[in-house]
């Protein structure tokens, strides 16, 4: 299977005329080797050109890369190690997306290519999810989902977001599985910062919680965002909260092949009708597979269609500054319709 | 503090002659802000000129950021983030080296500047820490090594190299803290590899187990490695491991102004003596602070000093394809001789 997905770049390297595709340890790696790693200040690169693919690592990655069933040329520390690879000078050279900048500075000195970027190429592929991936992400999914049902036994006022966010992750732990992104856990006016992380704030009656926590599952990733209420939830966020679920189920109903800004249009013309549309700061949503977040991106200005076999997510949000936020989130599947593939309810969990 | 930070950085641009630096959510924007993130798709940038430092970032993180005390300009998604910038173009920029491709493909197309990297301004500030960041760093290796030294009590037989793993994990999990790099954690014949991570493994009566654990701690980093066996070590592991042991003293005899080969080349000629050479296949340390691995690399051909107030870690190590490996590491710190930070014994730990 990895191998026919180096054939299928190869396929895409010509027609867009490509010499070389030069990946870094990412997720396109990890797409096409099965391999990834934590990017480091040592070049560890997998090089696809239209007769060859191989990689080019530290001496000490040499017999765990062997076991990818690819070739390995391998460097010692010291060791020149671009002067291994046959790149030819002035080639054309799609790059990482996520190759660290110190890379690409390096091979423009060394070869003087005509760069581009490798998602030109390899998003076409990965943003179409085969049967296996998606059959990966819904377990991953039901994992996830678990872990925050039970994580939700264990809110209670008094604790901070920080060790609310340590109490899911330990969930996450049990079930041996790592979170895909720090997890967001937030709490009254800190609710108003969409990405904030956590802080030592602690959780008293009468506060919303957003919650916003994914796994990495097999190589893939979950996200998904939930919002708790600590006792009975005031009536602002209820509203809130009511109209973003709206909103949500309105881009839910979006069909194959339309333009992702007409998906996003849908969310956020429900939340323009209420007059908050100058709270939802952000776009619907993004699509997600083996990175938390990859294309297709649901927002304003994206021109391209939604298609089978994608998988995004679908997340409006109103954030009133120094008050409070919610957002719901959930990923889905589009094939024909769009097909959730969450399973929790969108309501507001009350602890 | 911080504020002065970035005046350190703009002398050094006046001296460089660079006119903008570029950083990415990355180790040198926690350096300069005391804010970062993961890296995403979107540019969440930290711009230092002559007279100007702000953030250029997703609306999203408005609000979060202006708590750092810099300016913000902020973006909505479909917006052009570049049009808000006042760079001119055909400056000389220093890019972050671990910003993303994606976004030096952008700088480059748009500005069309002369590049350099960012690591050759903020390196020399970086690598001699001040009394805070040791300060810092030394609790840091006080939680990993407790965390440590509690979970050798739950190793024993049966359990898989990545369920030991996470146990390790949940011991920095209850002390608030997270790792600094997914922990290493082989056993028998995989120790042989020394960046696999975990596999499923089941530790047996008479294996070596290689841990090599890091936290991040308050925006630091740690990084040590010991050695573990289940039950009595076999004797040639033993063997091994005394030769790495005084290659790692060896080299914790150097003094501060030494060139980095020679810290390295003390270390090697221990384990080429014994006729080890070929074995010991990496560097023999890194740098650590904010990151796990910078400035100064020990390591042959680098022929920088080691300066009063670098911290680097030492950990030579062994690796017989097919058979074993062994590495001791610890951190130090340089104040005219070498100043051990860890305090753990390099002992081989028998459970």
């Amino acid at each position: 299977m990895k191998r026919s997905r180096v054939d299928k770049l190869r396929d895409l390297m010509g027609k867009k005329e490509v010499d070389y595709v030069i990946l870094g340890p990412t997720s396109n790696m990890f797409y096409l080797t099965g391999f990834t790693d934590e990017q480091m200040e040592r070049p560890l690169l997998f090089i696809v050109s239209r007769d060859e693919a191989y990689f080019l690592a530290p001496k000490l990655y040499e017999e765990q890369l062997s076991q990818t069933g690819f070739s390995v040329l391998s460097y010692h520390d010291g060791e020149d190690p671009y002067s291994l690879t046959r790149m030819e000078k002035r080639s054309r050279v799609a790059l990482d997306d996520q190759l660290w900048t110190a890379f690409t500075y390096q091979i423009e000195k060394r070869f003087s290519p005509t760069l581009s970027l490798a998602s030109s190429l390899l998003m076409e592929l990965r943003s179409r999810k085969e049967q296996e991936e998606i059959d990966i992400m819904m377990e991953g999914i039901t994992t996830a989902e678990s872990s925050f049902l039970d994580f939700l036994n264990e809110v209670k006022e008094g604790l901070s977001e920080c060790e609310l966010a340590r109490k899911l992750e330990e969930e996450f732990s049990v079930r041996g599985v790592s979170p895909s992104f720090p997890t967001i856990l937030t709490s009254g006016y800190n609710t108003s910062m969409p990405h904030l992380r956590c802080t030592n704030r602690k959780v008293k009656k009468g506060d919303v919680v957003i919650v916003d926590f994914g796994i990495k599952f097999k190589g893939y990733s979950t996200d998904s965002t939930r919002v708790v209420s600590v006792g009975s939830p005031n009536p602002e966020v209820k509203k809130v909260h009511d109209v973003v679920v709206r909103a949500q189920e309105e881009a839910e109903s979006s069909v194959s092949g339309m333009k992702a800004k007409d998906v996003d249009r849908l969310a956020r013309s429900v939340i323009e009708k209420e007059g908050m549309g100058n709270f939802f700061i952000h776009r619907t949503g993004h699509g997600i597979g083996i990175d938390v977040h990859e294309d297709p991106y649901i927002s304003k200005g994206n021109e391209e269609a939604v298609d089978d076999n994608m998988t995004f997510t679908v997340e409006p949000g109103v954030y009133i500054p120094g008050k409070f936020g919610v957002r719901v989130e959930d990923m889905v599947l589009m094939k024909g319709r769009v097909r959730p593939m969450n399973s929790l309810s969108k309501e507001i969990y009350i602890v």
